[in-house]
């Protein structure tokens, strides 16, 4: 099968994304490292698509490491042990980095090969269903602070992103579900067939069929590599991809960043967002019933912390936070969404407090 | 005075090098924060200067934080502490770093910019000679790493750079004269009418007469804006300022980057690169005797580690290390470097081995 092939330009940099397939199976001719040296660095998870991608690159691995994927782990010690052992492997200016796992471990290694030697080159094999909709996706890379989430990082686009629905197979029932809610995100606020097409099919979705997903996650990872490429430094659309974040984040963190996943929190964000949306953007009571049903299909998941005293100073640290309050991603109807600047923190704190997913 | 104004083009970040006496007086017009508030980060030994800027910004401030200056301190961890203090402090992503010191403070507050909130605007205010002519010029930040300098870091240049001699006054000897080393080096790949005219007044410059130390600085950061700018991803004459930092940072790291300077070590390397030079660029004996023997001026510096057993692995590890050998930066003629790829190990280790400075 030919994979299908997406090309994201931000600024100097052309990321290209690779999706189908059996394109694992083909990665040697998707990777990109200008010297032809690799240093892989992947979850514990991922074994079965760690081993397959050792063997296609035994001989020019120059470090093969493991490390931690979860949230917690999200950390600039993470990254400054990546830069370490890719220092120690002898790293230089021309090798390329390759990063397998979900969104932590292409946050972790895409930061790491930011800041190795003033940047060197990498490759993202997302193995989640966030990392393939969305995470490794754009360049953004990033780790969290005791303070917020993404406090430190640096834009620095993967050179190829390798998406195979082959890569998901094996991910637990949580993972899967909490996932599809970024694939579901891109739907919504970018396009209203795909939306429509994803609605229709949720239980195949849930069930795992392969073409049902695939179609999901491209077309997520396409309205994603539509907004990036054009609006690479975030004045635009590209700030659409918040959808259900703002709140999302603050959920996560009050959790802890343990008792919510991060799709779970972000699918507490969106059914927030979507009340405002019905007060400031006319989002139709039948188009926010379509979104809630779907979001309650993947569920049912954990009740996030909803009380203000709780929420106000993670909502008033947020990196968007003015003076008059919180710019927000708003659902004008299915497929498509507006930012709308400073909705007062007041307004945020009430959806918060009066969210449900039933 | 009106000051000179240099601007350097760095992909889409522009720099304005402010040059002049009485800079610092007016820093409020030169300095660029969109918010209007800056982060004041300055080294220890600078608290005049500081004084006087704090003075000059009271009121929009967000933070006044002092760090080692010391070149052990170039470190992730410095970084991240400037880090955490912007978080703590709220920094926002329209607000300002302002770095006041020498070469390890602006390159620790440059990257601690990069990476905070994925980048915020920075200013930079170099009090050192090296700073001024060099380090503070062309979005280059980094820190160390036990395995060799710079091998972390980002490309992120400030927005103004405000040089103004009074700054230097108060500089300790040994600090001055090898900071005028950059100066020099600056002259002598680039501008040989500013090279004789320096070596004319050697003199005045070593009483630290402002005009001719001024003259001497302002054209070394001009020509360093030139090259940066015609070529910002340093594939082409940006290359040219690596002159005597090949061995110059293997002098360094061999020194335990504790008893040779910075521009102590880079004076040895450029009196070695001479050598090589000599062999390889057709550089007259009398050109070499030049540039020599302004350098044993400015000296005498203590004697650098030769054995190659030590400085072998150093060199090896160098960023710019291939299978074939090192490029060296090679003098043609006063005032006129190119570029020689490639050149073997062992002919680095010979010209370290019989390097001399009298």
């Amino acid at each position: 099968m030919t994979p299908d092939r997406i090309v994201i330009r931000v600024g100097e940099t052309e990321s290209v994304i690779w999706l189908g397939r059996g394109v694992l199976e083909d990665a040697a001719r998707f990777l990109v490292s200008p010297s032809g040296r690799y240093l892989l660095v992947s979850s514990r998870a991922t074994s079965a698509v760690r081993r397959g991608l050792r063997d296609i690159l035994a001989g020019s691995l120059l470090l093969d490491l493991e490390i931690d994927d979860s949230q917690r782990m999200k950390t600039l010690e993470a990254v400054r042990a990546v830069a370490d052992a890719a220092i120690e492997a002898g790293v230089r200016r021309d090798d390329a980095f390759l990063a397998v796992g979900g969104g932590v471990v292409t946050d972790v290694v895409g930061f790491a090969a930011a800041i190795v030697l003033r940047g060197v080159a990498w490759n993202a094999v997302p193995t989640t269903i966030t990392g393939m909709a969305d995470a490794a996706i754009g360049g953004k890379t990033g780790v969290d602070h005791p303070l917020g989430k993404n406090l430190l990082g640096a834009f620095h686009p993967p050179r190829a992103i390798l998406v195979d629905p082959a890569a998901a197979t094996t991910l637990p029932d949580r993972d899967y579900r909490s996932g599809l809610v970024e694939a579901l995100k891109g739907a919504w606020i970018g396009d209203a067939e795909l939306s429509a097409r994803a609605e229709a099919r949720v239980d195949a979705i849930l069930a795992r069929d392969q073409d049902a997903l695939f179609d999901l996650v491209g077309g997520a990872a396409r309205v994603k590599a539509e907004f990036v490429t054009s609006d690479p430094i975030e004045q635009g659309p590209r700030r659409l991809l918040n959808f259900g974040h703002t709140l999302g984040h603050a959920f996560e963190a009050a959790a802890g960043y343990r008792d919510l996943r991060h799709g779970e929190a972000v699918a507490w964000g969106i059914a927030a967002a979507l009340e405002i949306s019905r007060e400031r953007a006319g989002l139709s009571v039948k188009d926010a019933a379509r979104v809630r049903s779907v979001l309650a299909r993947l569920g049912p998941f954990p009740a996030p912390v909803r009380s203000p005293e709780t929420l106000r100073p993670l909502l008033s640290r947020d990196k968007k936070a003015t003076a008059r309050g919180l710019a927000g991603v708003l659902l004008e109807t299915v497929g498509r969404a507006r930012v709308e600047e400073d909705v007062p923190l007041d307004e945020w704190l009430a959806a918060a407090q009066r969210v449900e997913l039933d």
